[in-house]
């Protein structure tokens, strides 16, 4: 690449997660020669995005109100809230539709490698909340990696402090539709190990 | 997703080239948790190249100048242009170095599906600029498709006119480090068909 512009436009798209120097060429290029069309609808929805998303004070999710709609949504149970290491497990959460309690986003993991202990984690935050509003039952719902287990383990030594609360994780075992033989060591173990008695 | 501006938002960035709808997700969310860092900048870079890149009316290059650099830099040969389909394909050019000629970027091939005929092609511009400049050689350098082929053939047709003009095309065969028993029918074919003599 001989001009500077044109690099730097594909070098900020390659900071993009997941996308790399090709494809960012690639982006880079469709955006040029679509300029009227593609290209100024994509820079008029970042300008929107940028002004209208806030993060949700009270819960973490992104939405154009502060608190979020799923935080002043009186047809929501109130009574419960399941804790989400990231926003992108609350869409899913939301696009199957089966829970209707609130959410606390933890904004990650505790991973002493990446420098994120209890403070940069919105735990305290989770704890006040809890204390604050009358919820029976806290669900974890973090990732069953290292980091995740070791979050759900500290945040569940913080909540027994707090009395006449349920606290839950999600079940852990063979996901729906997993053949045995694919399984991974861990998977089938911890399966094993939880394994239920039906008769 | 229950909100619409940040569904606007993913459905934006998912019809850019090779963006699925999963990717989408990721870089928005990438984008609204670094707001004052990653999306301001990419904002802004998008603003610049918007503003300062432009098509050059000579050869159909990317650049902030018009002519572009390439096409007013007197150190190159003035004497070959090498035709391409794409902006990409002079990128790639550029990045190995070795040809040191004129482009024009064809902005595609003759496609009948797409509707591209050779109005949609700079093929007449192509030939004005030969004849106006003293052109000694032009090279096809177009993809070894059927339509890459037949807009060649097309091309080398129309050149066929021009008096004193060598027309060439890249040479077709096995690609360098490529293994004879991996290669597909056609491109054995035609190395077999094109084979050289050496002794």
């Amino acid at each position: 690449m001989q001009n500077s512009a044109i690099d730097k436009l594909i070098s900020e798209i390659s900071k993009l997660p997941g996308i790399g120097r090709r494809s960012a060429q690639r982006i880079a290029l469709y955006l040029l020669k679509n300029k009227d069309r593609s290209f100024i609808s994509l820079m008029k929805t970042f300008e929107t995005s940028f002004k209208t998303i806030i993060e949700c004070s009270e819960c973490g999710n992104l939405d154009t109100v502060d608190p979020c709609n799923i935080c002043t949504n009186h047809n929501r149970d109130r009574s419960s809230i399941c804790i989400i290491e990231d926003v992108s497990d609350l869409w899913t959460f939301e696009r199957i539709g089966f829970y209707k309690g609130l959410y606390q986003v933890l904004g990650g993991s505790l991973s002493a490698i990446n420098g994120i202990g209890t403070e940069e984690l919105s735990i305290d935050k989770l704890l006040d909340r809890i204390k604050k509003n009358k919820i029976n039952e806290v669900i974890l719902a973090l990732s069953t990696t290292m980091e995740g287990q070791t979050t759900s383990h500290v945040i569940a030594e913080k909540l027994d402090q707090i009395k006449n609360l349920n606290v839950t994780r999600l079940a852990q075992g063979i996901p729906i539709g997993g053949e045995v033989h694919y399984l991974d060591e861990n998977t089938l173990n911890t399966a094993f190990q939880l394994r239920k008695k039906i008769i």
